[in-house]
């Protein structure tokens, strides 16, 4: 992507993003792991492509559960207790490992389930047959074998359902634990492992897994594997996520849509209704949301996490350029502007456009809506605070779809349909544990950090904050290019490697 | 219709709407003209049901010259010379017949063509087989045969394809005819026909047709009998028909969806945009265009036009009712307010919302936009108007896609695609010639007329008045529950004798 080559040659060539005075080579620990990765990497990549052999799509409960047993093997071979823990649905997997003398315990949180899969749209090979490509696909990567011998090229890739999103990062983690052994090494803490088996459906057990297991789970730090790392190459930490409501809002018109040169400007007409309300909610200058309240429990950065976000790479600008964009809809950076709580239109449905227009006043118009939330701004108090601008702007608003009868007494009803969805979460960067993890991973991998005090998108990890009240913080280390979520997923094995050496860095965490 | 009954109660009981003090008696010609169309119902109908089982839609220019070849033979049977115009497409027809001491000639417009068919959402027969039913398919009607002997009920409708739209007034202008001649009687002026094989197609061929046949066209009035006649059964007048342009405006976001958690509230949105846009062309409250020069070039109605208005029946009561509308857009009675050009937001389209909804920033925001245009509006003016508001709102307008580049240098980039359509027509009420029409059509069939300045809709008719400069009239005489352009368009039979008489009356206008 040359959109990133000019920030990362910036920070590697003029340090922009050093956070302190690191000595730029790796420690004593770390090197001892990468001559264990440097004579392993085939062993490694063996058992990843083993791994992802495995169909795991989590509505295949007995695929599930393969994949389970398959992970309770090898978390036991590594000298890590492991259990299954029943679900009723897709199985998740607990693995503990105590280290004597350790003063902490580190939860590593992971999933091993993927995205549902549409065969038809890899190219050249099925979901779970793993394969190899020198070049990513959409640069014409062809699938190549793996060579007979030698080193491994950084740039190669393996090409399968799950390869970054998110068995990969399971892989870096058992690999940490062969080369600290082979090393003669023993983490600085004692290490839990929590490996999810249904997150792509939406986590729909993780909150009873965590309520029901409080004491097996707790730890004094969760650290997330999961997600694509900074585009820069640098390791990345991500101390929060924006939680996420949605609002689905119908204005009516007519009962049904009528023509519009015989009712046109007497029957009321829901596209320009719905257009007033949508328009009152923003400052089309600004961009600052107009719902009273919007910002009201937006907790302010700390200096700390301020400064991180102005260390991070900026790359609006490559942004504006790759999305065409002229001018971002609000002041700030993006990533400040993370760090805020959003009302975002989705979707608007009204009648007909282009070839189907028809010369008709529609009967309803829709606009749906997400709000990304952020710490201490709770999901239910964010949606009826829009719910209220609604109302405030005259409306009814009812949950059901209205009746004749209440269409005709009232001329602005609007149905509004509300999901509450669930909290964003956020770890503060100033927290010693904090302070530790940054310091731990800097040193040993000798490499600056890149320190978000969120991230944009939503994992339901408010459930390790505020249910089991241990601090969180996602150290995600796959290629950004990983086509998550989508066909022909991948992870780069330079990814891997650097990958082995932050978990690594993690568990050394003092 | 129970929701008409009032309106027509009122009127016969209290005479409301008569616009002067007309017999309530028809005259001694229309009597005549009703004893031969009761002798003769069964003939009436038989010719009807031939013409109906010729297939009419206008892509099938085969079909179309049977039908045209069919109608020059009904027409030179009553006397009349005739002949097909060609037009390249599907044929159209004209006819003639002089009357010895008539002052003025009168050109009858009906188009023979009918709209698509889909044969299998008609109920138990083909487009173009006709049935019989004694009661209306929705109020649950069955196909019923003929009676064998005996008068035909009026309630008794025929069902197929153009049975109200637009070969049933043919058939009536033709019955006039025979009636007149059985009677001993001639009609009061010259008579011209002008049958179009392809309105339903949008007329492609009616402009050169009556450029170059402007001297065979030539009439001191065209009588346009095509849609639907007032649901109160009075004998109904259009003076006029709105024009219509139409715009499609596309706003920009994002060069492509982008995750709303990453990207949300600093990628500009573009359904927000969308939405500032079209609030500011419509005030809220008033449901005034907000439009500079909307309404600039509107011609107030006469006297004598606001006063036909006025006596026309009202039913915005029974009309909100049944569309369940608790109060219009728009200070006025709905009748007022077609007098006025519209802005009318047909369609918007941006991202998903249901079941579909997906959390991204969309990359483009449509909205469908009709403008009905009322006399002395010009399409292009008023298309103008749009576009400049449009540019005074900070847009940059532009007619293509716009490329990446241009995005990246305008923040607010609006596609707009006008389609100039065509003007409005009105022909005015105070003309003598159209005082003359109301006074026949009353006199004659001793009933008052309902008289409107335009219909809502839109036909280019302005290709009579404006190309032609012949005063048009759009005389209508099918029921209005008819299904016109729908499956199962029918024509109730008492409409066909009523009609029959009107379009007589209209003959004798002195």
């Amino acid at each position: 992507m040359a959109r990133f080559r000019r920030t990362v040659l910036g920070l590697l060539v003029f340090g922009v993003a050093t956070s302190s005075g690191y000595a730029r080579t790796q420690s004593d620990e770390i090197l001892a792991v990468r001559d264990y990765r440097v004579e392993h990497e085939r062993e490694i990549v063996g058992e990843l492509i083993e791994f992802l052999s495995l169909p795991n799509v989590a509505d295949d409960v007995p695929a599930m559960r393969r994949n389970a047993e398959m992970l309770v093997g090898m978390l036991e071979r590594r000298g890590v207790s492991a259990m299954i823990l029943e679900t009723g649905g897709p199985p998740h997997v607990f693995g503990e490992a105590r280290v004597p003398g350790a003063r902490r315990t580190i939860l590593f949180y992971c999933h091993f389930d993927g995205q549902p899969i549409d065969p038809s749209r890899w190219k050249g090979h099925e979901p779970f047959t793993p394969v190899f490509r020198a070049v990513p696909l959409e640069a014409g990567g062809t699938i190549v074998e793996l060579p007979a011998e030698g080193r491994l090229d950084s740039d190669l890739r393996v090409y399968a359902r799950s390869a970054s999103d998110d068995k990969s990062p399971i892989i870096a983690l058992l690999a940490a634990l062969d080369a600290l052994e082979a090393a003669g090494l023993r983490p600085n803490v004692n290490l839990k492992f929590l490996f999810e088996g249904d997150e792509e459906m939406g986590s729909p057990n993780l909150e009873r897994v965590v309520r029901e297991h409080r004491d097996l789970l707790k730890a004094d730090l969760v650290v997330a594997a999961d997600g694509p790392s900074d585009p820069s190459g640098l390791p990345t930490l991500f101390f929060g996520a924006r939680g996420i409501s949605t609002l689905e809002v119908t204005v009516f018109g007519p009962l049904r849509p009528l023509h519009s040169g015989h009712y046109g400007n007497w029957a009321p007409n829901p596209a320009i209704a719905l257009a007033h309300l949508l328009a009152s909610m923003k400052d089309p200058e600004t961009g600052r949301v107009l719902v009273e309240g919007f910002y009201e429990d937006v907790v302010p950065l700390s200096d700390l996490e301020r400064r991180a976000l102005t260390e991070a790479p900026n790359d609006d600008e490559q942004q504006m350029e790759a999305f065409a964009i002229a001018e971002p809809e609000a002041e700030g950076s993006r990533l400040e502007l993370l760090n805020l709580p959003s009302l975002n239109v989705r979707g608007l449905r009204s009648g007909w456009v282009g070839g189907e227009a028809r010369t008709i006043i529609p009967d309803v118009a829709i606009a749906s809506i997400d709000l990304r939330l952020v710490k201490d701004v709770r999901p239910s108090d964010q949606v009826g605070r829009v719910v209220a601008h609604i109302e405030g702007q005259g409306y009814r608003v009812v949950a059901e779809e209205p009746t004749p009868d209440l269409r005709r007494r009232y001329a602005k009803i609007a149905r509004v349909v509300t999901r509450d969805g669930y909290p964003a979460f956020r770890t503060s960067m100033d927290l010693p544990i904090s302070q530790a993890l940054i310091e731990s991973i800097e040193h040993h991998t000798g490499r600056p950090t890149v320190r978000f005090p969120t991230t944009g998108g939503s994992v339901p990890l408010y459930l390790f904050t505020d249910v089991l009240e241990v601090p969180t913080i996602i150290v995600p280390i796959v290629n950004h290019d990983n086509n998550q979520h989508s066909p022909n997923e991948n992870i780069r094995l330079g990814h891997l490697w650097l990958g082995i050496e932050t978990l690594t860095a993690v568990m050394l965490t003092r």
